[in-house]
């Protein structure tokens, strides 16, 4: 079960994250394409590190909404089409460019949420992936909508859990507004990270249940998630 | 000496150009990358467009400002590097995409003159489009910094002559501010074409002068530009 | 009734409407607030133009997205309301510098449509206007959730009509989708306009229905708009 | 001699600063004005604090470049004014909803030091400033273009200092790139703050030199800023 995490979010002279440092103790790098964050600079500087470290490289599009770290936008099928078109190719170009090759393709934020529910919204990535290279990996949750469609048309795809998050009992992730959705402590991370490894994970109420999952994301741009890396890092992926 | 017009500029519900119908008129597309216009979905379809038209491609980046449409900015070399790679990789990607091969490269506006006195600017633009493929072909005009600094690197380079446009005595492109210096009536650019087509250009004052291309620009967002290149076609290029 | 018209939705190269010729054939000039459309330049001249023709002035604020014209967006209540106080305060004080005085607010696009039907939008629009002026008037469809709660906060309401656009049965706007909706001979728009002088409007199906509004709006980004605001100006409102 | 901050620049999920905990230790507060940050929310929120903690308000108008925090761009004198007369004009309409009364304007980054030399930049603000209220102070270096041509419209130009950059040997501030330039230790910023309290300020070489002052400025998006601010607070301004 390989780590994946976001990043490449920051914005000119506005930061998130920690790249430099999250690189190492991560397999996959999601890269922001420019729209929901990531300056043409911080993508290509990430980029090359992803590279150089010989990381699992990724393109994580959004909705065009800068101001808003990606919310949830009313596209046509064929503006949201085009728009995964211009970010991922933009990602997977640059990639090649300095030598590396892309991925896989995980959605970002309001558009990962509504690509697991709604139909058109994931039939219409899984096209626009498949159309740019049926060998791409869809990074999602098992069973989304994207999921489906992604699968439908012969791709590959990695099912992903969250160390850092709590789900309901029945198997959903719990909103953040939800008591407990997130979890803080390193040491709680990691805890969690071990039940995952093994087919579980935690609910909010505090009960595990079975979860499987290709991979395990984790947020970058908390103070603490590089403590929580380097516990999982230590322990073994 | 074949024709390449600067399209895909429309952003959303403001429309530049009329790229449908100019389309089966030119040899060679440069294609916007969306940042000093181009929306997503405005660029697959011209590029779908060229494709299907089996046209020359090419990527026409700018300075980021979309407000201004790619007015000069103190960008960093670096700024200027990765800016560059992000839209012509989008533009790269999205033409493979749908089944095309992108052609050449070819600066807009301000970042096109800037790159024509600038060698900073030049070589950055040369390197970062080597860097992305040495294969691709550096349009400018002969004799320029970005000419010289393509050529350096091995790059072929296609001078670029305007139809639309007179030169001053030195045979440098006569600033629009000029009286004389843009040339709107659609015989007198099709006269005009006819005289770069036999090595010379017309100046401000009248007279002709010496003046090579392999490619003629042809600005298309003017109400007349259909009737111009309509009579250059008719003539044959 | 007085006629109302959408503008300074040009934005940098990019030009919608025909301002300087509409100007002086309407009543009152909703002037776009750099968000969906209007960069500072086109905001400042179109204001200064209507200021001098001594036209009612207000602003047209939208939605965040400029690559959308202002498409239905998922803002919390905190950042609707703040965006709402930052176009009108733009809009108003260049008004006050330019020598004039805001009259009205008009929300745009699919804001209006949202605010005629969604109870917080409304809310947090009429409290927004409340809060910066409670003498500005709100341009909205009566019976709208906007004119219900602007109303509450002690606002004058003014009822919009649409001389352009056909209504269903039961007096809403027809979908732009349904066949007939737009009204785009000039001799049509200017027989409705009538009919909605005097108290009628026409329905998809062609039949007569009652409707009362202060103000009938009359979209000028269309190339036969002048045509349809002469025969109505000839007519007198 | 007054303590200003420039806030209010966060965009978004994109935070710099922290404007919560800086605004009780300053006396000024320049709001960024949404063009090289602050998005509406934030905008409205720092207002919010600094009039309930009736501090002075002032606009920090800028090029408008989110991506690159406010560059040195090419407008034409048309699009500077509007620019500018747009960003303060938003600022100062929020100012007075939310209760306040705006106080000044002090131009941000490349904008600032261009209009320090730069006689038509200096020109077109000082004039945009006067359009809008002639009891505007604007705050710029002692001597500045943008001094003599805000005092030729009767301006009252308050002058600025810096209390975490040293001068070069004729009185100019250091370039960020000269060794010494920017004052990182609260030690040491809170020493040079009492020299410049006393008429003096540190060279670059490490000698005092004259240097006069209305009101200096403290850089809070630095994770010292706030324990320079508190030293200087606690000594008395």
């Amino acid at each position: 079960m390989y780590i994946n995490c976001d990043m490449a979010e920051s914005y000119g002279h506005f930061t998130i994250g920690d790249d430099h440092n999250v690189i190492p103790l991560v397999d996959a790098c999601n890269i922001a394409c420019g729209f929901h964050g990531g300056d043409s600079l911080t993508i290509r500087n990430t980029i090359k590190l992803a590279v150089s470290a010989k990381k699992l490289i990724g393109a994580h599009p959004s909705y065009p909404d800068l101001a808003g770290f990606g919310r949830n936008m009313h596209l046509s099928k064929d503006d949201l089409y085009a728009s995964m078109m211009y970010q991922i190719g933009a990602v997977k170009s640059i990639t090649e460019a300095l030598g590396g090759k892309l991925h896989h393709v995980k959605p970002h934020g309001a558009l990962y949420n509504y690509s697991v529910v709604d139909t058109m919204t994931a039939v219409t990535i899984a096209q626009v992936i498949y159309d740019i290279d049926p060998n791409l990996i869809v990074i999602t949750q098992l069973g989304s909508q994207l999921a489906i469609a992604a699968s439908e048309l012969g791709h590959q795809v990695h099912g992903e859990v969250f160390a850092d998050r709590r789900y309901d009992a029945s198997g959903r992730l719990a909103s953040r507004e939800v008591e407990n959705a997130i979890i803080h402590n390193p040491e709680d991370v990691f805890e969690h990270y071990k039940h995952l490894k093994n087919g579980h994970a935690l609910t909010v109420y505090g009960n595990l249940i079975p979860m499987h999952g290709h991979t395990v994301c984790l947020h970058g741009d908390h103070p603490e998630a590089l403590r929580s890396l380097q516990l999982i890092k230590s322990y073994g992926s």
